[in-house]
């Protein structure tokens, strides 16, 4: 029976008729969607058997973001390789009619091109968007020389301080801990966390760059509360941010670039 | 001396000074307004000893309401028969001074054309609108031949579903269930509910009409969670929702023109 | 040690570094903030060892605030001789990065013209207000002769009653008790206290005046729930609103204008 089963879908996936079909809990789409939509309004997601990715770059060119979803992510997955064009801004009024801990169902049926998502008696049903136009956007191997852990929470809480102050926000690590400071012509603002209150902290010189504020405080935002973040820096170089979602099951990385102070 | 009370107001009834005074709680109240208000700013209640009714069709014709109230609806009633046009948003702002729970007092001083609600100790007089323009809508004896009885709640799970696909949303029942389903260009969501979900199922033939969704959401929206609505619908036809409010001592019954499809 | 300490905080008093250093709890500034704000954007605090004051008369010239902030107010304190020029709006920034039951520090660094707010591992820094252009007005002592004590909790009330009636409150007192009251062209609202529903009613004659709308409704809505008001009123005089904040270590006196009736 099961060999029946078996050569069925090899005959399908000779004739092109590719399958996705996925069950996910609200959360988990939703903590992914808030991520992914602070930097593109339509993504291309790369769906394979082994789990789902995405690498996209804001329309600016400042910041990039790469996204690694496996399996252990979904209550159910099952998927041959295909491409998924979504707008994030429908996903997002698919998550509005979920509660806490219902279970979403998205099938693609790709014929027609279309997604179709499932919550409770409610079928919600959207056209993918058009990949052929998006490409696979390298994202580069940085290696930043300084590397904090800190819970999100508290970059939040420096986030809030460094509003309407300035356009940018400065991250500083010594040996001693991490910096987080904001300075107009009038107001200045800074988050000083020493090491003993950080996760970790791996720096070996001190290092210091300077970041779009408004970037850096949709990102963080984005992030759940209780998330731990490792904060790559280093002196005008991007900021490398990591961190998981998903009890381990989706790894994102965030680029961002610093601006180059002149002097 | 209760003689004497019957005969003075006799006295008083002939002189023309009419008469309306009723305590109600401020949640049966504001369940009133909230309903009357989805389709009318001004309305002309018809006051009588034995209840209080109005009906009201939209300034642009397509939805119309009737609604009774018995005296049981209130904490206490006394009326001649009397007239009373009210300013719904005006009604609105004296619901904002009581708390749930709390009693309002109506008490029409008709020689001056004035209403005076007391909530504690507040006392909030208003001018009676004209209703000398208001004329007394005839309400169709319809009779829809599908009729399913489902909670409000359902319903309004189904309209944020809707939300910015189409302008129509599309009612529809045969004999295994309801579904509420909107299409769009690119877009399809449905709410689909078997037999078994439903509080009733009466229907014959399979019946669906299409509505305008601005309307029917606006009077569903207006509807306390938890309530029964009964829907009934046909063949390109108007929909009847007929529900009951404060225990039953209010009847709503509110009629929905169709969009006639054009081929 | 003490004495050395004691010695060199004279010669830094002798070069003119006047010092401000103090603790407070986030609530103690925010009911202070709020307000103050409800009558001017930058105010000048006058700091002495004995604690601070404000006196400050809206750009309209039809209210004034007179507040008296005893050391007992903070947490510590510990202040010479000097001003305190301070924009409303950035100190309630402060307050939005603190929690409740969260002290903030305030530290004033006289030669850069700056102050510096604490909370927990943030740091705050704002240029002062120049106040060299601000007047010291002359809070005239006034004694209406009606003097009723009240929660401010029922004036609230009586505020959300009149909204959109008209854009004048009267208050009125006498023997019996306390109303406050707003008639507009074809509206009217009241809040009626007896004198058993009061903390205190002083009344040896009738007195009524009326009074702008929105400086009562602002400074009343600023003022924390629970808090005792003695409103002092007479016949078209200013009204006086005496209040305590932070345990009574805060005095605040607020004069209003009336609006005389035209006959």
């Amino acid at each position: 029976m099961l060999q029946v089963q078996s050569h069925l879908e090899g005959v399908l996936s000779q004739r092109g008729e590719r399958m996705f079909k996925a069950e996910i809990k609200s959360e988990t789409l939703k903590s992914l969607v808030y991520i992914v939509s602070t930097l593109v309004d339509e993504v291309k997601f790369s769906v394979k058997p082994e789990g789902m990715s995405l690498k996209a770059v804001d329309p600016a060119h400042v910041a990039m973001i790469d996204l690694e979803v496996s399996p252990g992510a979904f209550v159910s997955y099952s998927a041959d390789e295909t491409n998924l064009g979504l707008d994030m801004d429908k996903v997002k009024s698919v998550l509005k009619l979920a509660g806490p801990g219902n279970t979403i169902t998205m099938e693609q049926d790709e014929e027609k091109g279309r997604l179709t998502f499932r919550v409770g008696n409610i079928t919600r049903r959207m056209n993918l968007v058009d990949t052929a136009s998006m490409g696979d956007p390298h994202i580069p191997n940085l290696s930043p020389s300084g590397i904090v852990s800190i819970k999100v929470d508290q970059l939040q809480k420096g986030i809030r301080a460094a509003e309407s102050i300035s356009d940018h926000i400065a991250l500083m690590a010594d040996s001693e801990g991490f910096e987080l400071s904001c300075e107009g012509d009038t107001d200045y603002a800074s988050l000083r966390m020493e090491g003993s209150e950080l996760e970790s902290l791996k720096v070996s010189s001190k290092v210091r760059s300077l970041y779009p504020l408004d970037y850096f405080s949709n990102i963080i935002r984005a992030i759940p509360a209780g998330t731990s973040v490792d904060v790559e820096i280093d002196n005008d170089y991007p900021v490398k941010l990591a961190f998981k979602l998903a009890d381990g099951e989706i790894d994102v990385t965030y680029l961002l670039a610093p601006r180059i102070e002149s002097e």
